[in-house]
């Protein structure tokens, strides 16, 4: 294999494909390794770690076909290491793997490409497939990430679940405590209900190249791909069921109350201060006769406090929450004004903008 | 005591204050607390964590005499969380601290002043004093600090070396594998040798506020005390005699050789890539007939690399040295260019500007 590449085009590429390749410290060692291939005058990398699996295609200046594993986190910090503008040459003698580039130039020892695991295939005719813009759904998938579980105990709760309902394609995702919905593109044709691990959907959000408009996802039964531009990465689905979450959200709600963001966002951190033996639980209610929403705390240890937000309200309504997830929540929102609705007792909060209504989350209350 | 503070002042004294003060889970836990003393219409902050005090004093709107310790880290969180030009009133009744800005209102449980630790005195009168620019100390002394020592088996090492030779002031520090001397200004009229704890140094680095020109120091036998606008750290002195380092500078260099200092870290990045297994150690070395300086490390498991520069170069000079020493006294220089300097075999590489002198880096050679 000999492969002459730009030091930018190679650096970006090893950037998203050395973070998925694993330490070199697993039990399978060749993981920590990039597939290089040249065929046909193109050239491929490629990583994995088992669950998920990235391939990106870099434009070649010369190319002679082969193919070689090297390490792949020592050739990524290598080449970015190097001065813009050089062309990098890769030539393999066996698993020895020259590299230089003019003044630097480095040998790297390899392996075999047959020990490389294959890679999963997805039999692209017959799977589910939708595209969409990279910045709405960047966006969006970032807004639901948040409220996924890290308890492996339940797997389903660890994933986002990408589902459609009536013509429509949703993320959710939930921790049991809190959940998180996006609503994306209307008047989808195919249906998909599948749940992609959040770790590998948080590596498709880091690795989006800048220059690309539309991201591509493809669903089979047991694997999700996401194209964007010349990068293709593949996850496996988790294998369980996600929660008839749709049934949690309150009807309407009883009381809704428009606040600022950003004075939310400020009371619910002062409040947090006073909540750190309370495990962050904060008060969050409204007091109709002063037209004031009112965010407090309580300590025995280090002392009280209480913030005010002048506030149309209709009713009196109070609930004890997670000042975390509010934070969280609040951060997630991106207008200027919010609606904070509060339910029935013991009935979830319901957060959202003010006008775009694509977005919903809801909090449950902590018990008194 | 009630004072009335604007929100800006105090939350950057305050941000000062509460890295001094210690954890919460402190055997004596008054030492997290501020002092706040209101006496005379002037208010000032105390904290001190035993080695290191420190106290600011804040322009107020108004102020009853009185003193209060409150705990620091909270104090400083909720006053930093409040919007910018709201007045903050602090009141105390007994030991309940009360805190309050138009809409914001907290009630922090403090403790009586009396169990505030003493703070150590200095005779100012007796005591030497120094000033300088604070740009010219705060540039000067981060160079430096880079190369003490962790180590506390060596107590002497762990500080920097505040001495006067031939009427000017020098700072210094070495780790007993490299030195770092700034030489700072000529002609001061009193004599040092002071070890100054290099976590009181850092701390007076970090604190310096943006609006004051000059710095002051103010040595005892067994303290120092920075001043810079309003604001006063003191501290114990290190108890200990630190080496007679200025022997350890190599007589001229035998080999100087004039390097571009980005290209050289470059290189010494990439050749430290290859030096995982041996500890950073690389090797640099001329090559006269060529004309050229070559970074090189190699690595039984991971492979090899070489990098050269260009230059002029008298004779033929090999050094193995640590490349982390070397990035980081790199990153110490300002100039464009260098001049690396080896010397007799087994001594020492010096390292500075290639036209200001008043920096000097040495770093020792690793064995072969």
């Amino acid at each position: 294999m000999e492969i002459e590449v730009l030091q930018e085009k190679l650096a970006r590429a090893l950037g998203v494909i050395s973070r998925v390749a694993v330490g070199a410290k697993s039990t399978l060692p060749i993981l920590s390794n990039v597939l290089i291939k040249a065929d046909n005058n193109k050239v491929s990398l490629t990583a994995t770690n088992l669950d998920m699996a990235v391939v990106d295609y870099v434009p070649v200046v010369n190319a002679k076909d082969g193919i070689i594993t090297v390490p792949a986190r020592l050739l990524a910090e290598f080449v970015q290491n190097l001065p813009k503008g050089e062309k990098v040459k890769i030539v393999n003698d066996g698993t020895k793997v020259k590299i230089t580039a003019s003044k630097y130039s480095s040998v790297i020892n390899g392996a075999p490409a047959d020990d490389f695991p294959e890679l999963p295939g997805i039999d692209e005719s017959k799977s589910v497939a939708f595209s969409m813009s990279v910045d709405e759904f960047k966006a969006g998938a970032s807004e639901v990430v948040i409220a996924a579980s890290g308890d492996t105990t339940r797997p389903a709760l660890t994933g986002i679940y990408f589902n459609t309902d009536k013509g429509a394609l949703y993320l959710a995702a939930t921790d049991g405590y809190r959940l998180a919905e996006k609503k994306f593109i209307d008047k989808v044709k195919s249906e998909v209900a599948a749940i992609v691990p959040t770790s590998s959907l948080q590596e498709v959000l880091r690795s989006i190249p800048e220059d690309v408009d539309t991201i591509e996802f493809l669903f089979d039964d047991t694997q999700v791909r996401f194209r964007i531009g010349e990068l293709e990465i593949t996850s496996k689905l988790i294998d369980g069921t996600f929660p008839d979450y749709r049934r949690l959200f309150p009807g309407e709600s009883e009381i809704q109350v428009t606040l600022n963001r950003a004075e939310l966002i400020r009371n619910a951190k002062i409040a947090s201060l006073f909540a750190r033996e309370s495990n962050g639980a904060i008060c969050c209610a409204t007091d109709s006769k002063n037209g004031k929403f009112i965010v407090s705390s309580i300590s025995n240890e280090v002392g009280e406090n209480k913030s005010e937000i002048d506030a149309e309200v209709s009713e009196d309504a109070s609930i004890r929450m997670d000042s975390r997830f509010l934070i969280e929540a609040l951060n997630a929102l991106d207008e200027e004004n919010l609606i904070f609705g509060f339910a029935k007792k013991a009935t979830p909060v319901l957060i959202k903008n003010e006008k775009d209504d694509k977005y919903r989350h809801i909090i449950m209350p902590l018990d008194n």
